[in-house]
């Protein structure tokens, strides 16, 4: 399995969703990727278990890092990969097509031919992102090899409409237990009834107004939303505990610690907060000068990324972060994902545009 | 094993519950109730599977129904019988003591001592009272042998603190499936949270005021309740599901349609309900007779019975009936259930009074 990453972006992305790889499952895909990126004199290539790193080492002032993840979500009779439509209009279907084997293909093109970039340039494929953080291989060569990933600014493959999605809003989840006291259900006056004492927590939830918040330019949609309600024991008792679990969207001008001030002084006031889990947004940084060339050789107005995405773990290294891909971001985990061919050529050629 | 019904109260209280008859398990304590009322020449004795009927036939102007249920919850360490006191304060103790082998032990002795009472009397001992309606003894034989329940007033010897409890509330299960649209968490705007939808109904079950009502002198206390919430697939998904299960206990001056009628058309006027299960109460029929003549032999106040008993079942065949045994009903099931050696006397005393 040689890959050809000078010819057809179509064949390539198609031999890419043909190599399954779901979650710990890279092997293959990572040694096809490895193997093609050795042939090319331009690249130092190294490897850290099924994360291929490949970078230039031109002395350029800047270095910028492009990564995308070569797992999928489990397949779901969408294998192997055909097309429909034509021109314009062909399309690229089957399980990794969207997320994110269309950035991947783009990036191993511009890979080879982007010999001299105008800036340093280190790419990275990587593994076991649609499973639990502890196996992310970003968070993995993060802690291993933190040289990988350094730089002035990075670009994550994501699914964007091969527009730019700058940053990241964060999310945060806390559990509300409403409790009361026991009784049989025809004696009711002798209990509480903790499932009646969630009707203040749903009502304020049901008013709440989320906001929106424009950070570097972009505008953010926060959201608060119950996502789990769960109380009573049998049908003759009066339950003594009800749990409520709600998520925050948070836009990305909050640490995970406001978050939560937010949430305990303020939203859910009065109400005891438990924080089950957590992570920070990121900030656009379409401020840094890089990214404001990124965004001319694209052409088109950046927008808010509203959900979480690894453009977090650099941005948390202090490298700013953008999603940029081919693909509908809603079309992400979907059995019927795909890739519209002219996405692969746009983004592949904005990539060229901005970095020859 | 044959049993003393002429004796001590406490000992033949204690033989039974060391008889261990959990529901399913009633055939050792069937044989012996069945083999000590055949020495009786005044009584007409039939079984049925594990329920053991006897009768006297003097023809009297009005028969009375006495039951108690030989079965008990599942044994807990409670086996055999103990006793802590002495005289007045003697507790009997362990698996059944005081649901309800106290009643059933007052109503075997009563049994072997009225050869010759005022009213005729029929005395049921019957199984799987504790387990689901299509094993109850009671119901069975209501389709197989109905004359043997036939009767003008009927006593269930459930504790009852050795006092009347008449009639019995009504229980119905009503289910609201609340619904919304999915979506994912970071976009929740293109969702509609089906959790936040639940706000008004709690609202409503919160601020509800239940009614107390007078029936045939009694005043029974309602109660209408969230027993049961469930809703939220996962984490970062808008929930488009949240099913709320309630249980309104109702006073026996309204039958299952007309409690359905109340909440559908008001108390829960616009939510769709689903009927889950329900069962009709039961009027307490004080107004009989032989209801006064029992409560002078008492010679206390009757009270109302909030919980569904079996009493509801003769109210169905058009038979009054109230419920009047030995024991607190709070230690029904109980774990330290007992049963007090006065409150056996007191019961037993009474039945003889008023059939005497």
């Amino acid at each position: 399995m040689v890959l050809d990453l000078e010819g057809d972006l179509v064949a390539l992305l198609r031999t890419l969703v043909d190599l399954e790889s779901v979650s710990g499952n890279e092997k293959a895909i990572a040694d096809a990727v490895e193997e093609a990126l050795r042939r090319y004199d331009h690249l130092e290539v190294e490897r850290d278990a099924d994360l291929v790193m490949a970078r230039t080492n031109l002395g350029r002032d800047e270095r910028i890092v492009i990564a995308g993840h070569l797992d999928t979500v489990p397949v779901a009779g969408n294998l192997p990969s055909w097309t429909t439509g034509e021109g314009d209009d062909l399309l690229i279907w089957g399980r990794g097509s969207c997320d994110m084997k269309g950035g991947v293909a783009v990036q191993l093109a511009a890979a080879a031919r982007l010999a001299e970039p105008n800036r340093d340039i280190t790419w990275i494929f990587y593994d076991n992102e649609e499973i639990a953080e502890e196996f992310n291989g970003l968070a993995r060569v993060a802690r291993s090899h933190p040289d990988w990933l350094s730089g002035s600014f990075a670009v994550l493959g994501e699914p964007s409409n091969a527009g730019i999605e700058g940053g990241c809003q964060g999310t945060l989840r806390v559990r509300i237990t409403l409790t009361g006291r026991a009784a049989h259900s025809a004696r009711a006056w002798m209990g509480d009834n903790a499932i009646h004492a969630a009707a203040p927590l749903l009502t304020r939830l049901l008013a709440y107004e989320p906001r929106q918040i424009v950070v570097d330019g972009l505008t953010y949609r926060e959201g608060l939303n119950a996502v789990k309600i769960e109380g009573g024991i049998a049908g003759n008792v009066i339950p003594d505990r009800c749990v409520v679990e709600l998520n925050y969207r948070f836009a990305p001008d909050k640490s995970v610690e406001q978050a939560v001030a937010y949430l305990r002084d303020d939203v859910l006031a009065g109400f005891e907060l438990e924080v089950v889990d957590a992570a920070a947004g990121a900030r656009p940084g379409l401020d840094q000068p890089a990214a404001a060339a990124f965004v001319a050789a694209v052409g088109a107005a950046p927008s808010a990324k509203f959900g979480w995405t690894d453009v977090a773990r650099f941005a948390a290294m202090g490298v700013p972060a953008v999603n940029f891909g081919p693909g509908n971001p809603s079309k992400a985990h979907a059995d019927d994902e795909f890739c519209p061919a002219a996405e692969l050529t746009s983004c592949y050629e904005a990539l060229v545009r901005w970095l020859s």
